[in-house]
C-alpha cells in the first residue's frame, strides 16, 4: 500500500491489477492468473487444459487473445489515474506459430500513454518444458471508462 | 449429405462447421453454439452466464472475439476444399457499444476468397429483449491450413 | 452555410471537409479529390498516374491506404463539433483485390460516433470503364484532436 | 552479386530490395530512400516536404503508413525464393506521437517467417536535429505473389 499525493490509500501495481482481475468471471473460467506487474507492464498465464482447445487439441486463439487483450489492457490501468479503469477500444492480434504446450504466457506493456489513449502491446508465448515460443503478437488501444455518474 | 465432384460425400455447411465447432474445447467451456451456416457466412451465439464476464458484469471482450473470430473462421470454411481445414492469420476487432444483454451473436461473412487466403468481417449483436445493439466489428484474415504429411 | 445553435456560421458537411482536405498538401500531390460528403459519410477520389505504382504498375497500396483513412478521417470530421478537428489513432486495412483501373473511389462512413472516439470503416473500388472492383477494405479508429493552447 | 545454392546469380538483400523499389513510382513521388535492408529487415526514409503534409502541417499518417508497411513488407522480400515478389496482405498501424521533424525512418524487420506468409513489424521515428521520437508502428502481414503463367 501506498499513499498518492492527495493523500488517498493507493496499492502497487500488481494489487491493482489482481483487484480488478479477480471480478473478471472469464479469467477464472480459463483458469488464468496474473503472474506479474509494474508501472505499464503486466504478465498472465493460462495453463493447458482440454477445455481450452481448437479442433486440433491446440490453444484455441479466443484463449491466446484473451490473455494477450487482458494483458495489455492491464498493463495500460498501471498507469491511469487511481480512480479510472480502462477499456479496449480495439486490438489486432497476429498468429505467429501453434500454440502448444504446457501453459501460455503473455507479457503486454504500454507503447505510448497519452492523456486519455494508450497503445499497448502484447506478446504471447507457448511454454512447453524448456521450450518457449512466440506464438501471437497483439497491438492494441486503450482508452480510460468514462467517469461515472455520481463520482 | 451431397456428393462432390470427385464423387466423394460431402456435407452441407452448417454439418460441417459443427463438425468441427464441436471438437472445440473452448465453445464448449464458453456454452457457444453455431445456428446458422451457409456458403460464405457463419452465425454463432453465446447465453450470458456470470463465468463470461469482465469487472462489470458485461460480456468480456474475449467473449465476444473469441464468437466474432470463430464466425469469420467458419465462414471461411463453408468455401474451403472439402478435405481442408482453416487456420485465422489475424484479426482485428472494434469495440463498439458495451456488451450487455441475455446473449451475443455474431453473424460472420466472407468479403473475399482467394485461391489460399481468404478475408472475412464479423458483426456481434449484444440482444437484450427486443433491442438489438451492435457491440464489435471484426475483420480477419483466414487461410488454409497445412496439408498433414500422410494426405 | 448553415447556422448552428449557438448562433455561429457553419458550412455544411461537404464544405468543412474540402477546407480542411485543401490544405492537405498530400493530397494534392497524388491528385486526390472529395467528391461527395455528408453526415457520417465521404467519398474521395484518386485518378491513375505513373506516378502512384508499386513495381507492377498497380496502384500502390499506400494511395489505396491514403485515400481510404482521410475517407474513414473525414466521414467523422463531419460529426465533430464545429470548432474541433480529428485525428486517425489508428486503421488496419486488408487488401482485396488488385488496384488497377482509371481510377480508385473511396467511402468512408462512420460506424459509431462516441462522444470522442469514432470508429469507421472504409470501402475502396477500382473502377475501370464500366468495371467496379472492391480491392480494399479499412477499418480505423479516430479521435476528436486536443483542444488546443488559448482556444 | 553472390551465388545461391542452385547455381544462379542473386543480389544481396540491399540491391534486391531497390531494384524493386526503384520501380515504385509511389516511392519517387514521395522522394523515400532504402537506406538499409539486410536478412529480414529494411530501413526507408523519407525527408519533409510541403507535399507530405496534412492539415497542420506534420507528416501526413498516409506517409508514415506508405513507408512503414513497404519497410516491412521489403523485409519480407529478402527472405524470399530469389525468383519471387510478396504482397501485403494487410497492415494495422497505430500512430503514437505528432510526425514532426525534417524526415521519417521506417525501421522494418520480420517477426516470423512462413512457408508463404511472414509477419512483419514496423517503427516509425520522427527525426528532428538530435530528437528522435517513435512516432508509429505497424504490424502486417505479407504474402509471396502468385508465381505468373509462363513462369
Amino acid at each position: 500500500m501506498a499513499e498518492s499525493k492527495d493523500g488517498r490509500k493507493t496499492s502497487g501495481p500488481l494489487e491493482r491489477v489482481r483487484a480488478s482481475f479477480e471480478k473478471q468471471g472469464l479469467m477464472q473460467l480459463l483458469g488464468a492468473e496474473v503472474v506479474e506487474a509494474g508501472e505499464g507492464r503486466c504478465v498472465i498465464e493460462v495453463p493447458f487444459r482440454e477445455e481450452l482447445t481448437q479442433q486440433e487439441r491446440y490453444f484455441h486463439g479466443a484463449v491466446t487473445g484473451a490473455i494477450a487483450h487482458n494483458a495489455g489492457g492491464y498493463a495500460a490501468l498501471t498507469l491511469a489515474p487511481p480512480d479510472r479503469e480502462v477499456l479496449t477500444v480495439e486490438y489486432k492480434v497476429n498468429f505467429l506459430a501453434p500454440a502448444w504446450g504446457e501453459k501460455l504466457v503473455a507479457h503486454g506493456e504500454v507503447l505510448s500513454a497519452g492523456r486519455r489513449l494508450f497503445v499497448c502491446r502484447a506478446e504471447v508465448e507457448a511454454v512447453d518444458g524448456n521450450e518457449r515460443r512466440t506464438c501471437a503478437t497483439l497491438l492494441q488501444t486503450v482508452t480510460l471508462s468514462p467517469v461515472k455518474v455520481g463520482e
